[in-house]
């Protein structure tokens, strides 16, 4: 039985053991598929304090606008305990229609059909099709994310590429393909709060200022905080506090000091300065007495975003559409992703395949989802190129 | 100058360096002193797993009841750094009618005045005094108190001996000889609960169940919770939460787990069961949904108690007055002591130095306490002998 061209290229990818940081041979791959079918390709080496170096790839096709790129990752989780998989999880074999392997849905299954139907769409239409083409890869998706696709979002710019359109091939299906296109994202802010008595012998509670029922005032203040209701395209804002801690291993000595993390996913309803304004606001009411708090905001916060390129979403959504016969969701669910670094260059939204076996031992993908996903980026490109 | 005997026995028990668990020659120098005035004295050295070995003194001189017993330890805490004391911790020098050394309010000194007054007693008495004078002495009340009065009383109890009070020579007096006598002691009950949800992401809270808004819940009861207003006898009960931890390190986990550990320092309007009860039921007036709380309570807890014996302490009141000038207060304040362990076998009451100094550097006392602290017990004696 012939192999489909998106099932050959996610199966030469999948037998690329490109576990973060490596490359593995994925990157170099994909450089041999694009420069064959015409593309120019950059391999890009980014390195920093205290993390590993990392490749990316960034290759074009056609030139001027509009420039549509198509962003991902090459690198994979680990395989966990490989003994666990029925199918080797570096092997990409297809077993009763289903291609096997770590990445088959993370993303190197949403890369290869990206690539089929980039190719399909060379081919048909040659270089000089009105626009560019480009793709942007990273190697560290999955990793601390400092030596990708920050980085060559920054080199690609200094480099004279302007974007007007981005597709994260990330898996957004919760079910089945057609579900789900990812239209924004939330935000994620987080913070320690810490509050300072002083310390003392828990029989002489008089002599001592325990921090610890004002933390619980203010960890009270934030668990009943209501931060909105959510809106057509988000949920509502939601607060975690996700540790406490003393380490008093003493039963008989009041601690000097307590604290709490949080973590916040907010919508379009706030920026990262009125939330964190609404968050001291917040801790401000409770009565502290004599101890003294601190809050900390940790410097990792994203915005929260919502594309709202019409034409990008119409063009995704109809493709989708005409290829599944589903109406997908326009969802802002989830964590956080890549799309939050792409938004600040251009329109971004993010499709790709279902994401139920990301992470798992016998990840695995339908041939089928893959030659569709395939064919709705074709008419993606077919539709956005036509305009 | 001549020194008192109380000065001088108090001199001889600090050049001892009986450092927890160390013996380092204060019982034997005990020992001597006692067998030449006629008392029977055993060394009895007690065991258990995990704690080192640890000696104690027991001694007796007279006969029948009533039978008085004076408890204290001869072990103390380090010196911590040598270099910071005005005067050796181990030297026993007077300077300006201070003595100077570690254990010289906590306790040696005690034991040096209640010696010198013992001694003084015999020698004016006899042995044939009618009833029994004892030295309960241990080497680990600042250590685990496993292998010390726990284990000495039981010992006693097996050897024959019927105590019918007691006295615990630990520095009571805050600020000045003859403040305070101690004459109950508030319970101390310690507890840990845990809530136990669900772990998740903290971008996908419906999936997870984040047990520290419960714990907050609780942990708010158990602050607002007023357990009593205190009585003539005793100030009010206090609950202290002493710590809060989860450990998580991530941001983006909800935790499986949370826990919080109180300590209850109690008085006699609660025993042991009522407090368990009354803390199980503030408890469970939290709502926790689909939380689940655990609570353990700790091995360690002690009942409160309060001595009524009125002969005992206007016995020691009275002796107090007449040194001093001073009505002590009949207090219940402060820590645990050995004395949570003697009320079981006999009427007890504390009365010693003044604490200012105990575990501290330059720890000292003056030579005038020591005196009169060994005139107060003597006219003790001859007041609860005279009956």
């Amino acid at each position: 039985m012939s192999m489909s061209p998106a099932t050959a290229i996610a199966r030469n990818l999948i037998r690329c053991p490109s576990v973060t940081p490596k490359e593995g041979g994925a990157l170099s791959a994909l450089e041999t598929l694009l420069k064959d079918a015409g593309f120019r390709v950059d391999r890009v080496v980014f390195q920093d304090d205290d993390t590993p170096d990392v490749e990316n790839l960034f290759a074009s096709v056609g030139s001027g606008a509009p420039h549509f790129v198509f962003a991902g990752h090459t690198d994979v989780v680990p395989a966990g305990s490989e003994a666990d998989w029925t199918h080797g999880p570096f092997e990409g074999e297809v077993d009763s229609g289903v291609l096997y392997g770590r990445g088959a849905v993370d993303m190197k299954g949403g890369i290869a059909s990206f690539a089929a139907a980039a190719l399909e769409f060379v081919d048909q239409n040659g270089t000089d099709f009105g626009g560019t083409i480009s793709f942007l890869i990273t190697g560290d998706e999955e990793g601390p994310a400092i030596n990708g696709t920050v980085k060559l979002l920054e080199w690609a710019d200094k480099q004279g590429h302007r974007f007007d359109a981005c597709i994260v091939g990330e898996p957004t299906n919760p079910a089945a393909l057609g579900d789900a296109i990812k239209v924004g994202r939330r935000g994620s802010l987080s913070g320690i709060v810490t509050v300072t008595g002083v310390q003392g012998h828990a029989a002489y509670p008089h002599l001592a200022d325990n921090p610890i029922p004002g933390l619980t005032n203010l960890m009270a203040a934030l668990n009943d905080l209501k931060l909105d209701e959510g809106n057509e395209r988000f949920q509502p804002s939601n607060l975690e506090i996700v540790t406490v801690d003393v380490g008093n291993t003493a039963f008989n000595v009041i601690p000097a000091r307590a604290e709490f993390r949080f973590n916040i996913r907010y919508n379009d309803a706030w920026t990262l300065d009125s939330l964190k304004a609404k968050i001291l606001e917040t801790l401000e009411t409770v009565n502290l007495g004599s101890l003294k708090m601190n809050i900390e905001f940790k410097r990792d916060a994203s915005e929260s975003f919502l594309t709202k390129d019409e034409t990008l979403i119409e063009a995704l959504s109809k493709a989708v559409s005409e290829e599944t016969g589903r109406t997908p969701e326009l969802s802002t669910g989830g964590g956080t992703s890549d799309a939050r670094f792409i938004k600040n260059y251009c329109p971004v939204v993010e499709f790709g395949l279902v994401g139920q076996t990301m992470h798992k031992v016998d990840e695995c993908v339908a041939v089928e989802d893959l030659d569709r996903l395939a064919a709705i980026y074709h008419r993606f490109l077919v539709s956005y190129f036509s305009k």
